[in-house]
């Protein structure tokens, strides 16, 4: 698997049918929506102005919700994959 | 629950007729108008520049006011959820 | 009352016949003109780079002079109020 | 008197004919020119990243120059006074 | 070899037919593609605002996923290279 | 003479007759050309984020290099000058 | 020789007879093409957030390459010079 740098993770994009049961439905409004994925790697996190690492909040396996127009498409053996950062993921579901 | 990421907090969209009775109504002017919600997660909170992470202000529970334009909608059981950066909370009701 | 967020305060603002008598006017020319307020409630304060809070500067009952289109209106008890940073007040009078 | 907040101080304006003795004349260029004036009060100074509040470099009493578009207007006792962050003053005169 | 400045890295860009067998492949959407390279230097890091300089998590002889449209094009003995800051690679193949 | 401001510093600047023996005559094309003048005034220095002012690198005395289009313009007894801030000084002569 | 302030350098343009013989040659694309030159005066070096003033990677006699666009140019002795900030400089040659 692909090392994402810095704050950055990648994530499995979840199909409609795969979502989660959580429940969660999105509005038909004019308000930006999110998507929702697997994360499938992690990146050391963010350097902080004191010099510091800070690891991501996120681990491998963790479904989440993300920012709909953020990060970056590759494909991965065929499967839709992003690389983000994690300032761009919402919440773990 | 979902598991809102860094200074995020997900919030209940509270309808009109669920407003708290402080008494608080908005003007008829071209200002920004708030709106109303309560607080149902809450993230770790934002990691400052000396790599310290500082816990939120609101907690789960807090009714709270908050710019009307911020945050990501979703539905959650079909109810109205805003995920929310605490910054464009304005104050606990 | 409600509790402001970070460096917020919440301002009654002040009609034009309750004027402090301080002696202040406003000329009639083209700059920013500034409002006149008392402030009702004030924020635990902004957090720093290095993550300390540092407290505001006034305290509820001061009469303040602020950036005239700064703030969020509401009305609590039928009267106006506006939530505003710290840093668009001005002065203390 | 009033008490300017953070980084601001109080400059009450000075008129042409009241202007220092040190020989500054304004030339006729398309360049922005300062004006003149006298610093009446002075706020706690502005806090930087660590938290820490440095107090401003004038005090009441001096004569300063200033941006000619920066601050604030307001008249006090019928006088005209610009309430003004002390980096938009260039020089005590 | 050039030593890049900073948190510059040079890279070799990789045509079609290197390309890893990692099974990556761009969709065909309107977002933003990647590209891949070989890392053939590393600068010393950048220097954070505490003074301290980081060092790159790349190394020579990486294969790197970058985006499309950074960095600065160079040739050297008639190859195409890139010279581009280490956050604008996403992630180590 | 003024005492500038922060990082500010006061420089007469010299007419072409005056410059420097140096040998430097700026080309006739489109880039920005810098003008010279001699430091008279010097300021206290920039406060940094962590609370510490900094001296200026230049002195009074100083002949120096500036951006062409940088700072403002005062005249002092009949002679023109500027307030111009240290980042603005290119080099000294 | 000139004294450069703060990030800044001094460097002599070479001409395109001059260049190095590492082999590099710019593509002809629409990307920003860098440009080459010798290091003849070198800054004492940014002042970072701590106060700190961390010394250039480069040094007196380095051949560089830089940004095309980057830079004040100067005449020293009838000869192309530029003054330029040491991160706008992309790689020592």
């Amino acid at each position: 698997m692909m090392k994402p740098l810095g704050d950055r993770v990648i994530i499995r994009v979840l199909e409609k049918e795969e979502k989660t049961k959580s429940g969660i439905f999105l509005p038909d409004t004019a308000k930006e929506k999110p998507s929702e994925g697997e994360v499938v790697a992690v990146g050391a996190g963010k350097v902080y102005d004191n010099g510091q690492r800070v690891a991501p909040e996120v681990a491998v396996g963790d479904k989440v919700m993300f920012s709909k127009y953020a990060g970056t498409e590759v494909k991965i053996d065929g499967v839709d994959h992003l690389v983000i950062s994690e300032r761009d993921i919402l919440a773990i579901l």
